[in-house]
């Protein structure tokens, strides 16, 4: 038995993470349970798995013979009876459980993105000295992840991370003005939330995975690229030395990167599982991501670049700009904007603390309002 | 430095590996070199590579001081001073070099399609008796060999093999019997021999490489598929039971699944190495194949599955249609309904010995030739 902590679990990671385990009754043992607003469903998944660890307090549950224990999330992911933990919170919540859980020397299944773009040397800097094994849950590095079993990383020339080039993949700059959150949240390949829907379709979102990737997999991002792949079934592709390259496939189900960590290093037959048809897929598409149209995507790039703590500016005015995008107070292209004036205004701190991360986060946040003339 | 027996060393698949050893010249000493009718050849190769083993007898060459040592191919192939032994010959000569390679212990990368078709049952309880390793040198086995690096056999779910589908993918049944040899001869994204030139018109080449496919994977035929890919960029899929699959893509080019065999388990960078552009490539296209089209692919997988002798009838039958055809003395269409009539006549042998496997071949030569009046 795997026993498991599900940190965010009434999000769309955390629930999809526990129809995995449901799945495999005798294979995983849910120990921790944490929630944030969705005090419903908490309380129907603690009535499900009846987890010893749980947070926030779900109150009396009738069928619940053992009253679970209530604890804060970093006290969840470093608990000893925790093996993995599977970080599916969202936003800079993530980053100090994903510490806490490292520390602990526990195995992180990590799906919140913050937790690499922010603090990616840090984490993987602590990860190292207390021997923790990180595992991406995103379908694009678990794609690499899978392509590297067996290789030798000394052996990689390239990786090449693919997008679906969200909803507008061929607008023009002029048309993408004009783009309304409704339609910026309808996403043609995944279901996912708000936050993630609205960076696929400004290409944000895959930018944050070129830095995500050069930390999981310790590789300069000039050996990073992103090709744009509307079928959403080739997640990503390695290119090595030899000239030879390795692809994963799959039907875009976020079921089957989750599993994959949670059963890393064997594969498991689930009932979800989907065969792919290629013959009747028929056709798979790559195009060039247009960065002109797609300002975030080189934002990103140039963020990562530069290190220190460019890339928790880029993430927290990203949050902002999204959010005022989605209260329709600025528009579609002005996101980009945004977060662009945001960063050229930082004055960067380089191999950030935790705290110097956290304080270029709350800079990022009041300068972005500040710059469209918003109090906080 | 790895010691190698270059076995059909002016063939397509000799050149090449002798190609990829000249761009390694610190890694690799060529021990022994096998030619055939290419006297000129051989004696150039002689010159350049100064093997101590040669056959047939290149005769006097100018700057060669050491004279060396004229051997047959089983005794190359099994001698103590060879590490690996690259076999490419052609058609049924390979079947007894390889045995001696396999039963001398050796690494052997197998070009030669017949010994896998004919003998695959014989040659794979041979070499795990005598822990000799197969390495596929065929871009479709090397792609799946690669995606299973790392990988548990256990997990496979299916092994999908790309077709390019040859020159006449698009032509109805009516107009295949109007094929000429010129016609067939043109392969669009393949320079190879001839006889594999023609077998890859028919998919015949196909059906013969999953017949391979069972044997070095030992994967039953049943969960090993077909699939038809113009571009020849995906080489091949490994579908495993959680429903990932890992594909292996690179430029159409033979040197890179031969270098592999060659430098396995590592990857090195040479000089032919070509980079995969997929925002050029632009699309990749599946389509099933059409078994009524291509009867060919069809009779393979019905022969492997009977096996015994039968895919040895099926070889020796489509080599004699293909010269007869290549003669024009049958239509393109004919080829497989010679080889069909042929394996529809022959009584199997079960578990058959070299012995009986030779016996089969030339049972099927004489019976296919005198199906159509023609004596031998």
């Amino acid at each position: 038995m795997k026993r498991i902590a599900v940190l965010g679990s009434t999000g769309s990671i955390g629930r999809q993470t526990l129809e995995v385990v449901r799945s495999f009754p005798d294979k995983f043992e849910v120990v921790a349970i944490a929630g944030k607003n969705n005090i419903a469903l908490l309380r129907e998944q603690v009535a499900e798995f009846n987890p010893r660890l749980v947070y926030p307090d779900p109150g009396e549950i009738s069928g619940i013979s053992v009253r679970t224990q209530c604890l804060a999330l970093e006290e969840m992911a470093s608990h000893p009876d925790v093996d993995m933990v599977v970080v599916a919170t969202a936003g800079k919540a993530g980053l100090g459980l994903t510490l806490a859980a490292i520390r602990a020397g526990k195995k992180v299944a990590l799906a919140n993105k913050e937790v690499l773009v922010m603090a990616g040397e840090l984490i993987t800097t602590e990860a190292k000295r207390n021997q923790a094994d990180l595992y991406p849950i995103d379908s694009e590095h678990s794609a690499i992840w899978q392509c590297l079993i067996g290789e030798d990383n000394k052996e990689i020339s390239r990786l090449i991370l693919t997008a679906s080039g969200g909803p507008f993949r061929q607008r023009t700059e002029r048309q993408l003005a004009d783009v309304t959150p409704e339609e910026a949240l309808r996403h043609p390949t995944w279901q996912m939330g708000v936050k993630v829907t609205i960076d696929s379709a400004t290409l944000m979102n895959k930018g944050m995975e070129l830095i995500e990737a050069r930390w999981l997999f310790n590789i300069p991002l000039s050996r990073i690229e992103v090709v744009i792949h509307p079928q959403s079934i080739v997640h990503s592709i390695v290119e090595f030395v030899d000239g030879s390259a390795k692809a994963q496939l799959s039907m875009p189900d976020m079921r089957l990167p989750i599993q994959y960590a949670l059963t890393y290093p064997e594969r498991w037959e689930s009932p979800y599982r989907q065969e792919i048809d290629l013959g009747k897929v028929g056709l798979l598409q790559f195009e060039p991501p247009d960065l002109n149209r797609f300002p975030s995507l080189r934002l990103a790039m140039q963020a990562g670049e530069k290190g220190g703590t460019y890339p928790a500016v880029l993430s927290a005015a990203d949050e902002v700009a999204i959010e005022l995008f989605l209260s329709k107070r600025i528009r579609f292209t002005d996101i980009a904007s945004l977060v662009s004036r945001t960063l050229d205004r930082h004055e960067v701190v380089n191999e950030p603390s935790l705290e110097e991360i956290m304080a270029a986060d709350a800079w990022a946040r009041k300068t972005a309002m500040a710059t469209i003339g918003v109090a906080e």
